[in-house]
């Protein structure tokens, strides 16, 4: 027989009545039964009920184990009586009678029960996270993690593509972020960079001819903490394809995407229609270029019913430049309470508050349009309101006025309450959009200064000529992909030409000196002939942890950093030693 | 139409002939044969010969076009003449008439050529790698790692192992080797490490309940400068699994690797019995402990044979503790031009020489022992010797002696070139064995201070009761698997029980404290019910080397980094900015 087990704890059934096993895990729970020890011995399988009483060889070592030690037991199976049988697991129909036993690895007390479902603060979790990862739900996720990335895996080699794996000790590739720099021992003084993606490297694999890329590639980002982010690195699900167009990438990824959430979606709704929005759109819809499509409310633009209205605050508003009013429809939000309720949300967000209309039912069939705004604007504009919106007795709107960039944000996160509030977001659905037609540039609110909204990476619509008028008015060709409310994928079509590419941040005051600096191994090697290529990067922690349904992302993580991006269980990062700093010819300022 | 392509350069053939089609590639070569332009257009799967002439509406443009411009053709597809038609390339039956034309990415003046054999310094083939991959066989030795390491991955799951991501910003790992740094900005002074190994991580996993873990793993060391090895990373595949004995481990992977060598062994033959050899017995027969089993050649102690001989050197070392002589059986390399070589070589080597015996015939059926040797121990120990190396006419064999310490490597060598001039050693063959029984510790030569040899996790056989005896004696469950000359796999059943842990880093010097510092993250971890556990990793870099047939690492890694640890082409590393640098905590110090 085997060393250690002939199956695992979740092999076990009643076709094994009468033989003799040997079984190995975790001893997950000891029950006492008046001198019957009865053990739930637990390995990554699952879970077999091992018992013992006077009559076995080895009884006074089995009273010995306690919760987490690590043994291994022989001993017969058989048959549970008909009314003891537990049909939640696989092992439920037998138990396992012990007659040896050995300790292959003792527990000292300890800090963290795996079993049961006691809460234990972030830190002493991560501090022992291997008795942290023992238990149940994060065996799940991280199975799932790992389910994930090989699906994802095996989708991208049956579409063609190939993985390969870039530099990790590379130079600066400067996405917008911190990078984590390293000391080079051979070169004191000088650094590598760790990369923030495999940005540059992807594109010069289209230009090396590989034609379509994939990889899961470790990104690296020295962020400052966020509950929602590693304050270190993530993973992306990164490809790239060469002679290609935008529809081609959505039409490439795509079918991945959602295969792996209806693989791992747990039954829930996956949707197959996943429109595209242009980036104007959402924003004036959803107040976000991440909407959650599971909420059905779309803003609308309302201002012509406000211009020259009694309702004097806005209709002065709409005389400046600039300024719209928009309305958040709220079918079933008709009552005063709960219109003040959002008027008090916009408020804590920093709004003056939302003005809001509501329609109730006076007498039988009589319909009333409540609220200070419609007194003030005046029943027709009220009932066009209403029309335009689509609205009915029981429902309600806000309005929102000013410049949309002061209340878009506020707007789209009152959109989100709103369809919560009232039941509107479907559950147990995943809604997917593409996002396209992003601005190339935005400018700076102060200073009026021009800069990449994004990539500088992005081929911009209609060519080179764009790029002689009003640079807030260039799209790139430049996509997002959301899904219930996040960002999952990003990407773009490259500007492969170095005289689009030189032009392009020549308009946001990079001179071709500065380009050549920043990003010289790209820029040079585009005069080799670069093919046109563009792809995205999914974000595998994102997807990860909305297909396990956490907003924590350290519970999809096996070792996770803490939010001071530190490892407490392995004590990281920690004090260099002399030498190593001489090697590097480095010196550790003081700190004060 | 698709703007780009409506077939791959590999696609076409004469069941296309008369279809209007569009390609997209690069201009491989131009050959102009008196007004009419044969262009090779390649992209990633293959070659399309297009032709233009002046009935062509976009001649001139044609003419214009250069090796490595990238562009874009429409045409019509043409049969080739019988006599014209070639049968190296899937397309060779047909060619395309360019009716239309588009530059998609002009190229500068080439510093290398992709079309052709031409040889290029390694300093421009890796500033201007993206031009270097384009050629055929970097395209090649690309895809065949992609194709290694996608295959690794699949064995690995269809046998139960799932995939799991290891930390890469982590604290130090000390396996031996140099760690890079990683100085930490929320921090200031203290510093994180890129991984040597995922080693301490992966035995995480197993005391988490992991059980069947593996990862392509990126490993981080900071090395000094060699031809063979990568100066900052490498990939493994790495493994662990808990409730194994050594068996189970070369049970497991021994199918996956065997796997790939014949998938990937363009024909080669796969041994398929692959031997244990203990390391005292690789050492004697081999001289190493990485043979090459293709080489047929063992050697074997003949000490009995000079002990009190004629020939006074050997017998007079013979006389000293620890002395040994061993022959090197050379089967066929019986002359003296040979011998007289062999001896030149082991001289170049840094050994006295090399003595030698060859046995040939003087007449019809009368054989002769000849050499300086032979005479001096006299005929009838030479005939012994003769017999007990199975040798005869036409042979050879050369002998060391001393301590075999001195002469183990350099026999070793001898070996390996002797079976390959005579021609015994078998081309276009793996050859595998796997090397166990590692001694545990070793002496330093010169202060006899014992320390680990290998690995300090592994586990020593016998128990802890082995670590009462001599430390020299003490064999570790720990392995390598050898392939034609070179390590491909190292491994170990770990040594998960803290007090026998303790007590072997006592053996080697090292107290509970340092232990704890060193390695507290595992050492914690195993106070809380460890699982016996094991595993090993394969180097990738050196597999796909070996199936590419090739012995500079750098031609099987996409983007490598120079002899110097510079990547040439994104100008890694570099100064960092006094910005960097201040948000550090850190000081350069001054070169002189």
């Amino acid at each position: 027989m085997h060393a250690y087990r002939s199956h695992t704890c979740a092999d076990l059934n009643s076709s094994h009545v009468g033989q003799t096993v040997r079984l190995a895990g975790w001893v997950h729970r000891v029950r006492d039964h008046g001198g019957i020890l009865f053990i739930d011995l637990r390995d990554h399988y699952g879970m077999t009920q091992v018992l013992c009483d006077p009559d076995s060889p080895v009884f006074t070592q089995m009273e010995a184990v306690r919760s987490e030690w690590c043994i291994r037991i022989d001993g017969e199976v058989k048959a549970r009586d008909a009314d003891l049988v537990n049909t939640r697991i696989p092992t439920g129909e037998i138990e396992v009678f012990v007659r040896d036993m050995e300790v292959l690895g003792a527990a000292a007390e300890l800090p963290l029960m795996v079993f049961g479902d006691q809460e234990y603060p972030e830190e002493t979790r991560l501090r022992y996270r291997y008795l942290d990862l023992r238990r149940e739900v994060m065996q799940e996720n991280m199975k799932l993690r790992s389910d994930v990335v090989a699906s994802m895996r095996r989708r991208m080699w049956d579409i063609g593509f190939r993985e390969f794996q870039t530099p990790i000790i590379t130079a600066s590739s400067p996405e917008g972020a911190r990078d984590f720099l390293v000391p080079s021992r051979l070169h004191p003084g000088k650094f590598y960079a760790l990369p923030q993606a495999p940005q540059q490297f992807k594109q010069l694999l289209m230009v090396s001819g590989f034609d379509k890329y994939f990889q899961i590639a470790p990104c690296f980002r020295d962020e400052d903490p966020r509950a929602d982010r590693s304050p270190t690195d993530f993973y992306q699900l990164d490809m790239e394809m060469s002679f290609v167009e935008q529809q081609d990438v959505f039409d490439t990824i795509q079918p991945v995407i959602k295969g792996v959430f209806e693989e791992f979606g747990n039954g829930a709704k996956v949707d197959q229609d996943w429109p595209q929005i242009s980036y104007k759109d959402a924003a004036l819809w959803y107040g976000t270029d991440k909407p959650d499509l599971r909420n059905p409310i779309r803003m609308q633009v309302v201002s012509d019913h406000f211009r020259g209205s009694g309702f004097a605050i806005f209709a002065k508003l709409l005389e400046q430049d600039g300024t719209e009013v928009r309305a958040i429809p709220a079918p079933g939000g008709g009552s005063r309470k709960f219109c003040d309720r959002m008027n008090k949300f916009a408020q804590e967000q920093g709004l003056p508050g939302m003005g809001y209309i509501f329609w109730r039912e006076v007498d039988q069939g009589v319909m009333e349009a409540a609220g200070p705004l419609a007194k003030n604007i005046g029943p027709e504009r009220t009932e066009a309101i209403r029309q335009q919106l689509g609205l009915g007795v029981g429902d309600a709107a806000f309005f929102l006025a000013g410049k949309p960039s002061q209340f878009e944000a506020v707007a789209g996160r009152a959109r989100v309450v709103i369809g919560s509030e009232l039941g509107l977001t479907e559950e147990n659905r995943f809604a997917f959009a593409w996002i396209v037609d992003f601005p190339l540039y935005e400018a700076d609110e102060e200073t009026g200064r021009v800069d990449f909204s994004h990539n500088p990476f992005s081929m911009p619509q209609g060519g080179i000529e764009a790029l002689d008028g009003d640079p807030l008015e260039v799209l790139g060709y430049q996509y997002d992909l959301a899904c219930n409310g996040y960002e999952l994928v990003s990407g773009a079509i490259r500007n492969h030409i170095p005289e689009i590419m030189f032009k392009a941040f020549a308009v946001a005051g990079y001179d071709e000196a500065e380009v050549r600096k920043r990003f010289g191994g790209m820029v040079n090697a585009f005069q080799y002939g670069a093919p046109p290529h563009g792809g995205c990067a999914a974000g595998i922690d994102r997807i990860v942890m909305l297909l396990a349904d956490t907003a924590n992302i350290r519970e999809v993580i096996l070792f996770p950093m803490n939010q001071r991006a530190e490892d407490l269980m392995m004590n990281a990062p920690s004090d260099p030693t002399s030498d190593q700093l001489m090697e590097l010819g480095l010196r550790v300022l003081p700190q004060d």
